[in-house]
């Protein structure tokens, strides 16, 4: 999808850049490699991924899907919860749980100095915390290359919750996989994926209170579900996403895309906890989040059968039906930095 | 340890207070069962473990150690570095980098209402930031049951924040090993073990700045120290901890308390980290923190030749001889609350 274009300009302009890559050409004259001894500076990135402005490609999500993002939340304070900090007090309430665990980023500085790993990281992870807010998530912890995310919260509903979510999951998944793979592979590098973990604890089973002390606290929530999303992050395949029972009961008309674990590995990986005493038994699912993303509204998909952001596509489908080739082309992000 | 007995004895409260607990002891009333349905409330144990006092217990080792905790640190925001918020700029400075993760709360929800659970978990948190705090480490972020810890900054030495670093991971996994593990045996049920990883980075090998957003953002780390820390917790057995390296090399004088890993593991395992094009081979180590404890001047073997604080220990060590068995007997945690 050519939404995230910019946020890969950045990336493809430091990789470009960076000295020990530029290194690795033996045919360049001592000269020329001193000229890029620096690399990008992480100065020239802050300035072309501001903090608070969407990228032009990525805006045009937020205005197909009408979203305006919050740009002034605050880690560790979910706002409808934040009068738990330093009360003592508690309170029930429903939420989605979301971790997501962005891998390999370690085998950047085989390859590139630290600079160009902070550009490049960052960039991921300001391209995530911008898509995150376009779905209405609460960045709750940024977690080095990860980032744990919450949906819901007061005047939403679970199963909206739920749906945001998993666009969220969809969108930013198909960028790793599709899009910021392909920039690596022009490298010749290994690969950067995602693992997400997802589910959803309902009121009775989400207890939120303020954890740590002093200013090293957060408002965050105690909850089975809040650490099965965490260890379903790990039965995740590459670039994967599991959610938990919770989740697939809630948008039971979504069933046709979740599967159990276990069909993809083993019996013994059905479920993700149990309570014998209880009979408790509690499944993890697979999330198809190709073929659910290629229904949703704002999504359309190219003659490659690619999505794209229907707006644009709107746009394609004006033309005539020759010219469609081209339109696929250009789904492949292009660089002329 | 007596150390932390102040802590246990919320925990141990807590538990016994718990109603899913007690309802599995079947001799119980119902009425006697629902006078606990509440469990001990979230603001009892606020009380009983106040965010910016070490309790009585703990604050004795801060005092033979002659140190006072800074109670008003910042989650993300090394006060060393907090300049480079949202300034564009980075900073090189060494840093030391450790990641503690305390496995298998999860399973406490098997046993214990949400409430429960809360106690728990922030009881055991508060206790290592308390800790954290008294050997100068600044916590960085909190991760559900873990937290980043950095140790290091201005003014201080690299091998004097490496010994921090380690003098925390002994006493705070020795708390959990030994201490906390005789509460849940007594309970019967399975254990909570922590597994730590921590590197160094020197000034060339680390970037400070800002990642993230607005106030979704923290000031931290990109280095490949930071990320190998986080990758060698994962090869940490139960209650051990594994270092890197730059650790190793800093601490020349210990290197009677590091073995690699592969020592204990198999060969490839050995190193956490290779660039074969730069012959870069970083190995990892296991850390013998409990006999390093044992050295640590602040401690003093009891006659079983268990830890314990040194003041504590010579006063018993004024008693006559014969009066010693009863010491090592009280070195177990003992409650009545």
């Amino acid at each position: 999808m050519k939404i995230y274009n910019d946020y890969l300009q950045t990336i493809k302009a430091a990789v470009q850049a960076d000295p020990k890559n530029r290194r690795m050409n033996e045919n360049l004259s001592y000269e020329t490699r001193n000229m890029f001894e620096k690399g990008m500076s992480f100065r020239t990135f802050s300035e072309q991924v501001p903090e608070k402005k969407l990228l032009p490609s990525l805006a045009d999500l937020a205005t197909t899907l009408g979203r305006e993002p919050n740009f002034d939340q605050q880690l560790g304070l979910h706002p409808d919860f934040a009068h738990l900090r330093h009360s003592g007090g508690t309170e029930n309430h429903y939420i989605v749980s979301m971790f997501v665990d962005i891998s390999g980023s370690t085998n950047l500085f085989k390859r590139y100095v630290q600079e160009t790993v902070a550009i490049i990281t960052n960039t991921i992870q300001r391209a995530a915390i911008h898509t995150a807010l376009i779905f209405d998530g609460y960045v709750h912890r940024l977690q080095g290359d990860g980032l744990f995310i919450y949906f819901g919260g007061k005047g939403i509903s679970p199963k909206e919750a739920v749906e945001r979510s998993l666009q969220f999951s969809s969108v930013f998944t198909y960028f790793v996989k599709n899009d910021l793979k392909n920039v690596f592979n022009e490298q010749g590098i290994e690969q950067i994926f995602t693992r997400i973990g997802v589910d959803l604890g309902h009121d009775s089973d989400v207890v939120w209170m303020m954890a740590g002390i002093g200013n090293i606290s957060e408002v965050t929530t105690c909850s089975l579900h809040t650490s099965l999303a965490s260890k379903m992050q790990g039965y995740a395949e590459r670039n994967g996403v599991v959610a938990g029972d919770n989740i697939v009961a809630t948008v039971s008309d979504l069933g046709q895309y979740f599967a159990p674990v276990c069909q993809r590995t083993d019996e013994r990986d059905r479920y993700i906890f149990q309570i014998p005493e209880e009979r408790f038994n509690y499944t993890q699912h697979d999330f198809d989040w190709l073929n659910y993303l290629k229904k949703q509204d704002f999504i359309a998909t190219d003659i490659l059968g690619a999505p794209q952001l229907r707006n644009r596509s709107a746009v394609y489908a004006s033309k005539n039906l020759a010219n469609l080739a081209p339109i696929a082309a250009v789904s492949k992000p292009s660089f002329n930095g």
